[in-house]
């Protein structure tokens, strides 16, 4: 390992998404990105394995952050509360980030390889939410519906959250998305 | 155009599935699709592009359904029932195939760049759904959670349907599942 370089994952985060931005994800190399953020190669993949995953990398931590909340959530709260919860804490981890979440959604936006990316990891988040809800005892079908629906309210949620100018934040447009929700089905 | 091939279509989607199913969709190639099917290679491309379309070539059919039935539910209908009629109206489309969506579905679960396919297109399928319901007038967010969540039970609805030995058609599931997320969501 080389010298220890102050934040180089931020850097390079940033570095990337502001390149992506700039000249179209598929015109820029790691080599640019690596002297963007004044960083070496070598420095750049010791942090990420590719381009694209300078993208996706948070969604390992969103995973966990979803998992954890499923499972310290009370004893006995319904499936759909379970969910909701665990959603809206995932959605602050992201409101600390939203520019770069802004920034990032431009350059997925624009490529459609990166969106069926996108489509993939949600699924992928919806599944572990699924088996997290089993871990707790909830039966199917009752964990793949919370958790499938859950993912897809959270989805809804992210868009508005991403486009509107507002000062509502995700965790906010995730429980008011879920009562929207509630308020479509009791019809 | 070569001479007509009665049915030809149908002859290659079960040759192409039942060597899917016995040797891995990677092993097998057009030529063994075609041959097996007592069709040439040059009938396989006049109805399909390659090896994959043939797991994939339903989806524009059920995008027409599911578009077709939200534009002509009743005036005025809930935003949730258009889409549950809608779902149901495409699993019908899949009941007169079950055997078929059960072979197609274990090829799909082998391999994981199939599954991501199917993701993407559940995805399109959503995007679709969202789509018609602003044509009708439904604002959002109420489009796009009546879509997305809709979706998230047509996949719970069809998972059980591939899975269970039982005899509810996959109509039948949609409709029970929507009424389990609602008992969910009540709660």
């Amino acid at each position: 390992m080389g010298r220890w370089e102050p934040n180089a994952r931020g850097r390079l985060e940033e570095a990337a998404l502001a390149l992506y931005g700039e000249r179209g994800y598929e015109q820029v190399t790691v080599a640019e990105i690596a002297a963007r953020a004044g960083l070496t190669e070598r420095t750049f993949f010791r942090h990420y394995s590719d381009k694209r995953e300078v993208l996706f990398a948070g969604s390992s931590l969103l995973r966990e952050v979803l998992v954890k909340a499923v499972a310290e959530a009370p004893d006995g709260a319904p499936p759909v509360d379970v969910v909701g919860a665990a959603l809206a804490a995932a959605g602050a981890v992201l409101e600390e980030r939203r520019e770069l979440a802004r920034a990032r959604q431009a350059v997925i936006d624009a490529n459609p390889s990166l969106q069926e990316r996108e489509v993939v990891k949600l699924a992928t988040l919806a599944t572990a939410v699924t088996e997290a809800l089993r871990d707790r005892g909830i039966p199917e079908p009752a964990a793949s519906l919370a958790a499938q629906s859950g993912i897809a309210v959270f989805r809804v949620a992210f868009e508005r959250w991403i486009r509107e100018t507002g000062q509502r934040s995700l965790p906010d447009l995730v429980r008011e998305s879920f009562d929207e929700l509630r308020t479509l089905t009791a019809t």
